[in-house]
C-alpha cells in the first residue's frame, strides 16, 4: 500500500464556483473525492492549504510519512522561491499539476519556480491529472 | 445600508510610525476611524493582515457577507498571484487603494499583479483614498 | 470657492460612441455636467484637446488660475515626456483620471510616463473618477 | 475502440543511445510497445518524423482518422509556429508530452510554442507520460 | 506576359475549415482560382508546401523561371533564417502576404525574420492580398 | 461611387527630396495625382498633417463622410497611442500604408501601435501601395 | 554672416521657474538674448514651439532660410520619430542641445530617438550650450 | 549587554540534511549554539519561520526589544516586498545572511529585494556569517 | 584513412552567385572540390541539405560511419533545437563551420543554438575553413 | 589663467589614420595644438593614456592642480565603473567630449556609463568640440 | 600564523575624502592599519592597485605565498570577466568586500562579474568587513 | 617569409594549471612551442599581457612588423570595447581565438564585443587553434 498526499494551494477550495470556464465546476471535495475514489487499496491524504509558509512545512512533514506527494501550488507556483527550497529539501518525490493548461494563459503563469524541482508536471486535464499523477507514482513504485 | 470590508495588508499597522515622509504620520487605527466616520449609516469593517493567505481567505469569506472590498495589498500587490487569483474568484466587487503614489516611487512597485482583476485603483491620497474608494462603491449601488 | 480645470485628451470627445464596452455610453458632455453637478459651489471648468502640445500650454496655463487640474491625458499618457515636463512645471497639483482600469487591458497601457509627477491616480470608475479626484483636491484644502 | 496516434518528432528514434542521463536507456520501440500492450483493446498508431513539416501534415491527416494525438514533437517544441498553426487547424485534442521535465534543464527549453494550443502537458516520466496521455484521452471519450 | 508564382507554406491547405474567425471560409484552392482569374494574360502558378527547406529550393528554382514571387511562408515567416537567406540569394523580387492581419494577433507573430529581405508586404485582406501583390509586380514591370 | 480619404502624416509633404534612396524622388503631389487618376469614377480626398493630434481629429471626422481611410501616419506609427485610439474609435476601415518597407529600416520603425486596430498593412511599394489599399476598399465594398 | 535658427520645443518657455534645482533660474528670454549677444555679427532666430508638428514644420521651413539649425526639442527628443524623419529630410546642419545634463536623469531621458542624425550633441551646460553649438556651425562654416 | 534577534527564514530548520553539497551538514539547532556561545556576555535569541507575514511580524515587534537583527529570510530574499517594507518600517540595524554564496547558484537568487534596505550583507560562509554579522553589530555599538 | 563528412546546410547550393559580396564568389562544388584536395589521403564525403530533419538524419546516420563530421548548418545554426539534439545524440565530433563571420553581420546570426554541442567553431575563413576544421580532425585523431 | 587637463583615453593616438571615415584624418598631435592655440592665455595639458587605471590615477591627481578636465575616455566611456568612480571621487568639474556622434554608431556606443558624474558632454564636432569644452570651463570659471 | 593578502582596486586610494556620505571619512591608511591591529599574530599585507591587468597579475601571484585573499575590487567587481578567471585559476580562496551596501546604490552595482568564483561575500559595513573577511579566513583555517 | 604576432590576454599564463577541466594541462610555454615548430619558415612571435591597454598598444604596434596577428584576448574579448577600437584602427588582419568552446561556457561568455571586426573566429580546439589561425593566415597570403 502507497501513502500518496495530495497538496492544494491558494484558492483551490473555490473550484466549483470559481472562474468555472478555466476551471470547471466540480467542486475540490468532489474532486479529491474521485480521485480517492480510483486507487481503493492504497492511502490518498489531501490537504488544501492557503499559506505558503504551511505548504513548505507540509512538505517537510511529508518526508518519511509518503511514497510520494502530487502538489498544485496555485498561484505560488510562479513566485514561490520558499516552495521550490522546500520541495529540493526532501527525499519524496513530487508531481506539479495544474487543473489549467497555463500555457493557455496570461504570460505570468508561464513561469515556473517550482518546476525545475519537481519530478515531472501535468496540466490541463482537470482534476484527472491528480489520478494520473498518482497512478505514475504507483507505477514507479 | 451597504456592508463594505477594508483589508490593510502587511506593515499597514505601522503606518503613522513608519517612513513618514511617504506615508504620513496618522495611525491606521486614527485612518481608519477617519474613513468610518465619513458613512455613519452604513457598516465598515476593517481588518489587517500580515499574511498573503490569510488575504486570501478573508477575500473568499467576503463573499456573501460584504458588498465591496477595499483592499491595500501592501507589498503583496506586486507579487501575488494568489491574492489575483483569489479577487477573480469572488463575485464581491474589489478596489485597490495605496498611501502613496506608487508611480512615484521604487521601479518594482509600478508593476501590479492584483490590478487586472480589480474594478479600479485609486493611489497617491494617503487615508482619503478609501473613503472615496467607498463612496464610489456606494454611488454604483 | 474651489476653481478646479478637468483636462480630456485625445480621443474623449468620442466616449459615448466609442468603444462602449470598454469606455461606456455616456458622452463626455454628459458626464462633464454630472460631475459640474456634484460641486455646484466651486468653479469646475473642463476642455478636451486633442493636441499633445495643446495639453503642455494648457497645463502651464492653469498656474494661478487654479487650485488643481484633473487630467485624463488618454494616449499620451503613455508616450509624453512633454507632459510629464509640463506637470513638474506648475506649482498646481494633478490628479491623473482614467474611465477604465488600464491594468485590465493592452500591456501598453500598463506603463504610465506622467504618472510620477502627479500627485495621485484613479481609474476604473468612468466619470466618477473625476468626481473623485475634485472631492480629493477639495478635501486637501 | 478508440484511435489515438503518438506522434515523435526529431531524435527521438535515438532514445536508448542518446544521453542517457536524460532520457533513460529504453528504446522507443520499446517504449511504445509498452504504451501500446497498456491499452490492448484500442487502435494506437505510433509514427517518428524528422521534419517539421511531415509533423505538419500527419497532424492534418489524423483529423477524421484519430480520436486523439499525444505529440512530443522534441526540439521544435520550443520553436515551430508552423506545428502551432497545424494543432490549432484541426479538431483532434492533442496532448504535449516530453521525456524529461524540461524546466530541470536548459532555458531555451522552459518556452513553448505549442503548447498553449494543446489541451494539455505531461512531461518528466519518461514513455509513462505516453500512457497517461492516453489514459486521459479514453477517460475523457 | 509575366510570369508568377505563389508559394503557400505549412497549414494554407488548411484554410477554408482552419479557423475561420482568422482566416474566412474560402479554400486555398478557391482563393488561387480566384487570383488566377484577375490575371487571365499571365501566368500564375501556384504551390503549397508543408516543409521549411521544401519553401527554400522552390525560391531558389524560381530564379530566371519567374518575374516575381508571391510568399505566404506561414508560420515560417516568423522563425526561418534559412528562407530569409533563400530570399536574399535570388535575383527575384518576392512580396510577403498573410491572410489575417498579424499584429492584430498574438506577440509571437508580430516579428518577421524574412520580411527585411522582401521587396514589401501586404497583410490582413485575405486572398486578396495575392491579388494586389501580383497586380504590384505587374506595375513595376 | 466610394469615398476615400487618404491622411498622410509628418514629414510626407518633404518626399521627393527628402532621402530620396528611401522614399523615391516622386513628390506628395505627383504621387497623390496617380493615384488619385487610379479611381476616375471615385472621390479620392488626400491631406497631409504634421499634428498628431489633428490625425486623431481627421480620423474623427472621416466618419459617416468616408467609406474608408488609407492611413500613412509617418513616425507616429510607432509612437501614437493616440492615433491607436482614434481608429479604434471609429467604425471607418482604416488601411495602414508605408512608402517603404519598414522592416529593411531601423529597429524601432519594426514596432508599431497602430497596425493592430488597423484592417491591415500595405508597405514597401512606394505611392502604388495607396492605389493597392484603395483597389481593395473599393473591392470589399 | 551666418542665419542660424535656435528651436526650443515643449516647457522651455517656463525655464527659469520651472524645476530651478535643474534648469537654473535663467529665462529663456534672458538665455536666448545672452546667447543673440554672443554672435551681434549673424542672425540668430528662436522660436518656442510646443507642438511636435509645428516643430517637424519649422525643421521643414528652415531648409534653404538657415545655415544652421539649434534644436532643443525638450520632451520629444525621446519620443518623436517625427522629428526624427524631419531632421533627416533637410539638408541643414542640426545640432541638439539640452539644458541638464540627462544622463545624470530619470533612465527615460537616456535614450534619445533625434539624437542619431543630428550633427552632434551638447549637453549640461545651460544656455551656454545653445552658444557653443552656434560658435561651431560657425566654426565649420 | 546586546541583545540580537536571528530570524530565519523558510525551510532553514531543514539544514544538515537539505541538500548538504550546498549547506553542510550541521543542524540550525547546533549552528544557533554555536553562535550563541560565541557571544557568552550578550542575549542572542533565535526563531526561525516559514511564514512571510510572520517574519513581517516578528520584525516590528523587534522594534525597542533588540539592538539588531541578523535575518536570513531564505526564498523571500528574492521574491518579498512585504519583508522589504517592515525592515524599512523599524529602527532597528538588520543584517542579512546567507549559508551559501547566492552568486555561485541559480540566476533567480542573483537578485535581492531586501538587501537595499539592509544594512550589509554576508553570505557564503555558512554559520559562521551569523558569528560575523553578530560581531559586527557588536561593533558598531 | 580518415573518414569526414561534410554537411553543408540550406541555401549553400547557391553560394557563388549568392550574396557575392558576403560569400565570395567560389561554387560549393569547387570549394568542396579543393577541401577535398588538400586530403588526397582521407575520404571527404560531401551533401547539402535544404531540410532541417533530413540533416538530423544525416547526423544520425554518420555515427559509426565517420570519424567526424563538418557542418555547416546555414540558417538552421540560430534556429535549430533539433539540430542541437542530434548533434549530442551521437558520439561523433562535430565541427561547427561558417564561411562568413557572423558576429560581423545582423543580430539574429550573432546566438547559436547548436554551438554549445559542437567540438568548436571556426569561421570567417570562406570554404579554407572546412580545410582547418578537418586537419584538426585529424590532427586530435 | 585657468589651467586645463586634456586626458584622450585609448586609441585615440591613432586618430587621423584610424577609421578616417568616422574620425577625420586630423592626427591627435595636430588636434591637440589647435585647440591649445585657441586658449594661448591659459594652461592647457594633453595626455594620452591607454590604460582604464592610468585615467583613473590621472583624474585623481588632477585635483589641486587642475581647474578643469576635458575626457575622451574612448572605449572605456561605455564600460568603466571604475574611471566613473574617479570622476565621482575628485572635485574637478569634468566635460566628456568624443569625436564622432556616438548616437550614430553601433548600439553598444549609445550608453554611457561615466556620463552621468560628468559635468556635461560634447559630442560629433571633432577636435572642435575639445574647444568648446574649455571654452565653457572657462566661461563657468 | 596566517598570511593574509588584502587586495584594494581602483579609487580605494580615494577613500576619506571621496564621497563621504557613501564611503565614510576614514582613509585606506587609517582603515588599513585598523584591520591589521586586529591581528596582531598574522601577516597582513594590502595593497592598492588602479589597474585591471595588475589586480589580476597579483592573484596569480598570492598563490603559495598567502592562505587567503580579501579582494576589494571596486568598479571592477560589475565589469571584469578578466578578475573572475584569475580568482578561478588559483587555489587560495577569495572574499569580496565592499565598504558600502551595494543593493542600496545604482542598479549597475547590483550585479557582480566576480562573485560567483569567490568563497563569499561581505558588504557595507566599511572597514569593519575586512576584519570580518579575515576573521573568517582564520575561523576556517 | 611571413610575420605572424600571437598575442594572449590575461589568465593565459595560467594555462596548465588553471582549471584544466577546461584548459587542459599543456602549459602557455609549451603550446606555444608547438604552434611555432609547425611553422619553421615563418616568423612567429608571441606575447601574454594581463593589460587591457597594453593589448591595445601591442595591436597599434604590430601595423606594419607583421603580416598578422593571432589574438586571444581572454575575458577582455566579452568586455573591451577598447580593443575592439584597436582592432579597428589597424590594418592589420587579426584573427580571434580561444582555447574552449565559449558557447559551452557560461552565457557571459557567448557574447563578443570584439568578434565583429577580426576576420573570423575559431574557438575550441586548445593550442590546435593558434596553428589552424597562422595556417589560415599564411594560405591568404
Amino acid at each position: 500500500m502507497a501513502r500518496i498526499l495530495i497538496l492544494n494551494g491558494p484558492n483551490l477550495d473555490k473550484v466549483g464556483t470559481r472562474e468555472p470556464a478555466i476551471y470547471g465546476n466540480v467542486t475540490l471535495e468532489t474532486g479529491m473525492g474521485t480521485v480517492r475514489a480510483a486507487f481503493p487499496d492504497n492511502r490518498i491524504d489531501a490537504e488544501q492549504l492557503a499559506l505558503e509558509g504551511e505548504l513548505v512545512t507540509a512538505i517537510h512533514r511529508a518526508e518519511g510519512m509518503y511514497d510520494g506527494i502530487v502538489l498544485n501550488a496555485g498561484g505560488y507556483s510562479h513566485t514561490s522561491v520558499a516552495i521550490r527550497d522546500a520541495i529540493a529539501a526532501v527525499r519524496v518525490p513530487v508531481i506539479e499539476v495544474h487543473l489549467s493548461n497555463l500555457l493557455a494563459r496570461e504570460p505570468f503563469r508561464h513561469t515556473s519556480l517550482i518546476g525545475g524541482v519537481c519530478a515531472g508536471c501535468i496540466m490541463g486535464f482537470g482534476f484527472d491529472g491528480y489520478r494520473l499523477a498518482i497512478d505514475h507514482l504507483l507505477q514507479r513504485g
